[in-house]
C-alpha cells in the first residue's frame, strides 16, 4: 500500500495544472491539456497524506519514544508531513490559484525515506562529498584564474574589427566565466576559440591548455576520487547484510533459549529441537529453505541445539537454489527417440539462430531497396511472403522443441520462453493480417482496413522479428558476460536510480516554478528558427519532457547548449545557477558514480570468470552474496553478542 | 643526434608544400604561405635518412646476424628506410610535383622505433585489442539492430508533413546508421529526436533506450575493460625494470669473476675488491652513487666478494638521494637573528600569499569596472599605481627571504625559484614601463611608444601576477596531492603521448592527402555562414591546425559535428570512414587509456598518502620504483642465472 501511495503522489505531477501532457509536444499543433478540476488532485493528495500519517505513527509507536528522538529520518518525515499538510490547506483556501506549492518539491522525500537501501547509498555519497568538494574547489580556482587570464588576453582594443572575441565571449566577468564554464563541458568547444584563432594561431594555446587541464585532468580526477571511494562499497554493504543476518539468527536463538528453559543448569544455553520445529512451522519463509531446514533438523540426532549448531542450521538460507530443469519426456517409439535426439541437440538451436539471421538480412535488403520508393509504389508482396515463410519456420521450431523437451522443460529455460512468446505473438499478427487483407500475391497493395494498415502490420511484425534476434545473446560468450554484468549492475543500481529520480523530480518541479513566465516572454516568431530554440521553449513548458529529456541527456552538451541560448536570450541569472547545478549533479556526479559502480562490478565479474566457467553447467540463481562468497568474513561470536546486548528492545536475562 | 634527426624529419611537414603555416588561420585575410623551393626540404630529408641508415647498420652489426632475423622492429626499420628512399627518388625525378608521398605517412615510425618505452606500451595496448574488439563488436550489433528498428519505426508515410524524421535522419540505411552513430557521440543529441518527438512523445523512448544502452553502458564498459587491463601495467613494468637491473649487476659479477681468477678452487665464484675498485673508477655513473659504493667497499673487511655481497653493494643505486637544503647563514648581530627568525618563519610566506590574493582581487575589480569602457576612456593610473605598490612588496619579500635564508638555501626550494624569477621579470617590466612612459599620475594615458603600448605592458604584468598566484598550490594539502599526482602522471604518460603523436601525425597527413580537393569544391559564398563550416574548411587545409585542434577536441562532439556537416555537404564516404576511425582512436580509446592510467596512479597515491605524510619532513627525489617499493618482488638467483645462460652474447665458462 505504501509503495502504491508513493507512486500515486509522484505521478500526480503529470496531470496537475502547469503540466501539459499531450501526445504531441509541438506547441503549434497540440490541443490544450486536460486540466483536472480544483479539488480532484487535492483530495487524492489528502488520501496519500493520510496513509503517510498512519505509517509514521505506527513506526513511531513501534520504535518507542526514546529511539524516536534519535531517528533523524523519522523526524524529517513528520516535519515534511506537517509542512505538506499546511501547504495543502493554504492551497485549498486559495481555490488552487496560489502560485507556489512547496509540497511538490517535498514529494520525492517520501520515496527516499521509504527505502533503507537509498538511505544507505545517500550516506555513502555523503561521505564522498568532502573530497568531491575539494576537486570542485580546484575546478573553481582553475576556472577563475583562466577567466582572469582570458579577460586580460582578449581585452577591448581600439580596432573594432579585431576584438570579435571580446564582443562575443569575454565582454565582462559573468560572460567570460560562462564562456569558459561552457568550454569545460565542451559544448561550445570550437566556436569559442575561432575569432581569436583566426586572428592569431597562438591564441589556441590558451584554449588547449584550459581544456586539457580542466577537462582531461580535473574531470577525470573526479572519476578517480569517486571510484576510489566506492571501491569497497559493494563489499561493505554485502558484509554488513551478512552481519545483520547472523545477528538475527543469533537473536532468535537467544530468545528461544531464554523462553523455554529458564532454570537449565547447563553453562551453555540451548534450544530444544521440538520447540524450534514448532516455531518453524509457524514462521513465514521460502518453502524450499523451510523444508531443507526441517530435513536437516530431523536428521540431527541430538535433542538440544547449541548456538553454533543453530547458526549452521540456518546456513541453508544463504545457499542458492540449484535450478533443476524438469526431465524430458521418455518416448517408447524408436523414431520418436531419434526425433528427440535431433531436435534436443544444441545444433538445432544454432540452426534457428542462422535462420533468424537470414530473416534479419532479408528484411534489411528489402528496407534498402524500398528506401526511396513512394508509399504508393511499394509492393508488400515480397516482404509478406518471406515473413510468412519465416514465421512458419519459427512455429515449427517451437513445436519440435516442445516435442523433444516436453512443455515443462521447454518453459523452464528463459530463452525459450522469450522465443515462444514472440513466436506466438508473430503468429497471431500474421493470422490477423491474412484474415483482414487475404493472402499475399504479386502486386499486393490492399487499402487501409480495420485497426492498422497492412504496412503498419508488416512493420510491427518486422520489429518483433528484429527483437527476437536478441536470442543469440546467450550463445556468444563475451556478450553473455557483458549482459549478465549489466543485469547485475541494474540490480545494484536500483538505489542510485531512486536517488536520481528524487533529484530529477525536485529539479523538474523547481524548473517549472522558476521558468513559468519565460515561455510567454518569447514571441512565437522566434519559434520556427533553430531547433535548439524550440527545445528551449519546450523545455520549461512541461515536466514530462524535462524528465524524459534529462534522462536522455546526461552528457552535458545539450544542457549547456540550452544554458547558452538562455543566457543570450533571457539573461536570467537564476537559469544559469539552475543549469550549472543540474549539470554538476546529473552529468558530473551521477555519471561518475555510475562509472565507478560499473568498474567495480565488471572487474569483480572479470576476475571470477575463470571460476565461473567451470561451473557453467549448473545454473545458479545468482545473488550478490555469491559473488563475494570467498571474500566475506564471518562475524565472531563476541561481536554478535555485544551488538545484541546493545539492542534497545531485546532484554536478555543474563 | 638521433633525437634531433627525428624532430627535424617530423617538423618538415610544417613547411612542406600542402602546409600553410601563417599567423592568421582565416583564409580571407591571410597571405600565401612560404613555399620552400624544390630540393630544400628534400635535401634535409636525405640527410635525415643517411643518419637513420648509419643508425640501423650500427645496430644490426652490434646485435649480430642471427639475432637480426629475430628482431622484427629492426627489419621494419630497414623496410621503412628502403621505401622512404625509393619514394624520395621518385619525388626528385618528378621535380616535387608528384601527388602522393608515401614516405610522409611512414615518418612517425622513426619516432616509434627509437623508444623502448613506446614499443612496450604498444605491445600492452595490443594485448588489450581482442577485448576492446569484442566491445566494439557489441557496439556494432547494438547500432545495427537499432538502425533496423529505426528504419521500421520512422518509415515513409503518405502524409509528407508527418515524415520529417524520415526525410532528415532516416532516409536510407547509410543515413540511419550515421544518425545513430552520431547520436552515440551525443553530438546531435536533441536534434535527431525532435521531429519524431513533436509528432508523438512516445518516440523519445526509442532514443532514450539507445542512448542509455550505448552511451552509458557500452561506452563505459570500454573504460572498465581498459582499466582492468592496465591495472597491473605500472607494477609490471617497474617489476621487469628491477629484474633487468639485478640481471645486469649479476652479469657484471659473472664477467668479473670469470675474467680474474679462472683457476680458483673455491666452489663459489668470487670477485676481488681490488678489481672491482679498478672497474668502478673507470665506470661512468652518478658520482653520488659511486662515492657511496666506494665508501661501503672500503668499509668491507673481506678481500673477496660473493654474489650476494656484490648485489648488496649496488643497492645504493636504488636508494633515493635525500635532498638537503644548504644551511641558513648564521648572523652575529642580535637584530639580524631576530630578522632571520621573523622572515624565515612560514607565517611570512602566508602573508605573501595573502598579499598576492589581494593583488588578484584588485586586478579583478579593475577589470570588472573597466569591462565596458572604450579604450580611449580607460584610465590606467589606478592599475599602474597598485601594481607598482605590489611589485615593490614582492621585491621586498624576495630580498628579505634571501636575507633570512641565504641565497643558496633560497634557491634550493623550487617554489622560491618560481617566485623569484617572476618577481625579477615583473620588476624589469615595471622599470621598462616607467622608463618609456614615465611615472603614473591621474589621467595617465600616454600615446603608443616603443615595442608595446602601455596597455599591453600593464596586461602583461597582470598576467604574470595571475600566474605568480600559483605559488599558493604547495600550501594547500589536497591541491598539492592532486598536482603531484598529475606530475607523476605526466611522467608515466610520456610513452602514451609519443604513440598519440604518431597517430596524430599519421591521421593529419592522411587527412591532408584525402581532402586536398575538398576545399576548392566549396564556393567562398558558403564561407561566411556558420562558424562550423569555416572550421570544416580550415580543418583540412592545414596540418598545424589539425594537430592543435585534435588535441583540444578529444571530446567527440566537434569531430562529429564536422562529420555531420561533411556528410551533408560533401557526401564523401572516405571522409566518414576517416572520421569514424579518428573518433574511435582519439576520443574513445585514448581517452579511456588516459582515464585508466589516471585511476591507477591516483589510487596508488591515495592509498600511500598516510605513509607519505609521516615522511613529509624529508623531500625525496621521487622515482616510480619508490612508489612500489613494498610490493616489488626480488628476483631469485635461479631466475637470474637461467636468464643469463640464455643470453646470446655472454658465454659463461662453466
Amino acid at each position: 500500500i505504501l509503495s502504491l501511495t508513493i507512486t500515486v503522489i509522484l505521478a500526480l505531477a503529470f496531470i496537475e495544472e502547469p503540466s501539459s501532457l499531450t501526445v504531441t509536444s509541438d506547441v503549434r499543433y497540440r490541443l490544450p491539456a486536460w486540466n483536472p478540476p480544483c479539488g480532484l488532485t487535492e483530495s487524492l493528495e489528502l488520501l496519500c497524506f493520510l496513509v503517510f500519517v498512519v505509517d509514521v505513527s505506527v513506526k513511531s509507536y513501534l520504535i518507542g519514544w526514546k529511539e524516536f528522538w534519535k531517528n533523524k529520518w523519522l523526524m524529517a518525515y513528520i516535519l515534511t508531513l506537517i509542512v505538506s499538510l499546511t501547504d495543502w490547506i493554504v492551497s485549498l483556501s486559495f481555490f488552487c490559484k496560489e502560485s507556489v506549492r512547496i509540497r511538490r518539491i517535498l514529494r520525492p522525500f517520501f520515496l527516499l525515506q521509504n527505502s533503507s537501501m537509498m538511505k544507505k547509498t545517500l550516506k555513502s555519497i555523503n561521505s564522498t562529498l568532502p573530497e568531491m568538494a575539494s576537486v570542485v574547489l580546484l575546478l573553481a580556482v582553475h576556472l577563475s584564474l583562466f577567466t582572469m587570464f582570458a579577460m586580460l588576453l582578449f581585452a577591448r582594443t581600439k580596432d573594432n574589427q579585431q576584438d570579435k572575441e571580446w564582443v562575443v565571449y569575454f565582454r565582462n566577468l559573468p560572460d567570460s566565466l560562462t564562456s569558459l564554464l561552457v568550454l569545460l563541458t565542451t559544448a561550445n568547444n570550437p566556436d569559442v576559440m575561432i575569432p581569436a584563432y583566426s586572428k592569431n594561431r597562438a591564441y589556441s594555446i590558451f584554449f588547449i591548455l584550459f581544456t586539457v587541464l580542466g577537462n582531461l585532468f580535473l574531470m577525470n580526477l573526479l572519476t578517480a576520487i569517486i571510484y576510489n571511494q566506492f571501491r569497497g562499497y559493494l563489499l561493505k554493504s554485502v558484509q554488513s547484510s551478512l552481519f545483520r543476518r547472523r545477528l538475527g539468527i543469533r537473536a532468535a536463538f537467544e530468545v528461544l533459549s531464554s523462553l523455554k528453559e529458564t532454570p537449565a543448569s547447563a553453562q551453555q544455553s540451548c534450544v530444544s529441537v521440538g520447540a524450534l520445529l514448532q516455531v518453524l512451522q509457524k514462521a513465514e519463509m521460502d518453502s524450499r529453505c523451510k523444508q531443507a531446514i526441517m530435513r536437516s533438523l530431523k536428521m540431527c540426532s541430538c535433542d538440544q541445539l547449541s548456538a553454533a549448531q543453530f547458526q549452521k542450521l540456518f546456513e541453508e538460507l544463504d545457499k542458492d537454489a540449484i535450478k533443476q530443469h524438469p526431465p524430458s519426456p521418455e518416448y517408447q517409439s524408436h523414431f520418436m527417440q531419434k526425433m528427440q535426439f535431433a531436435f534436443g541437440h544444441p545444433c538445432f538451436g544454432y540452426l534457428g539462430n542462422v535462420v533468424a539471421l537470414a530473416n534479419i538480412i532479408s528484411i534489411c535488403v528489402v528496407l534498402v531497396m524500398d528506401a526511396d520508393k513512394q508509399p504508393s509504389e511499394r509492393d508488400d508482396f515480397f516482404l509478406g511472403a518471406i515473413n510468412c515463410f519465416f514465421i512458419l519456420y519459427y512455429l515449427l521450431e517451437m513445436l519440435l522443441k516442445i516435442l523433444a523437451m516436453g512443455l515443462r522443460r521447454y518453459l523452464s529455460y528463459p530463452s525459450n520462453r522469450f522465443d515462444g512468446l514472440l513466436t506466438v505473438i508473430l503468429l497471431i499478427l500474421e493470422i490477423a493480417t491474412f484474415a483482414v487483407y487475404g493472402f499475399p500475391h504479386p502486386g499486393w497493395r490492399p487499402e487501409f482496413m480495420g485497426l492498422l494498415s497492412l504496412w503498419d502490420m508488416v512493420r510491427l511484425v518486422n520489429m518483433l522479428i528484429v527483437f527476437r534476434f536478441l536470442r543469440i545473446i546467450p550463445n556468444m560468450k563475451f556478450m553473455a558476460l557483458v549482459v549478465t554484468t549489466l543485469l547485475d549492475l541494474v540490480k545494484n543500481l536500483r538505489a542510485f536510480a531512486g536517488i536520481l529520480v528524487v533529484v530529477f523530480y525536485a529539479f523538474a518541479i523547481t524548473g517549472i516554478m522558476l521558468f513559468k513566465g519565460a515561455v510567454k516572454k518569447n514571441s512565437k516568431a522566434e519559434f520556427t528558427g533553430s531547433c535548439v530554440h524550440i527545445n528551449l521553449v519546450l523545455y520549461f513548458k512541461e515536466k514530462k519532457k524535462v524528465l524524459s529529456w534529462c534522462s536522455a541527456h546526461f552528457q552535458a552538451g545539450v544542457v549547456y547548449c540550452l544554458l547558452y541560448v538562455l543566457s543570450v536570450h533571457l539573461i536570467c541569472r537564476w537559469a544559469k545557477i539552475y543549469f550549472v547545478a543540474w549539470w554538476l549533479i546529473s552529468s558530473v556526479i551521477w555519471v561518475n558514480l555510475f562509472v565507478a559502480l560499473l568498474l567495480e562490478n565488471f572487474i569483480h565479474k572479470w576476475d571470477r570468470r575463470c571460476q565461473r566457467e567451470s561451473l557453467s553447467g549448473i545454473e545458479y540463481q545468482r545473488t550478490v552474496e555469491l559473488m563475494f562468497r570467498d571474500v566475506l568474513e564471518e562475524p565472531t561470536e563476541e561481536e554478535l553478542m555485544e551488538k545484541l546486548h546493545q539492542h534497545p528492545h531485546l532484554q536478555l536475562c543474563r
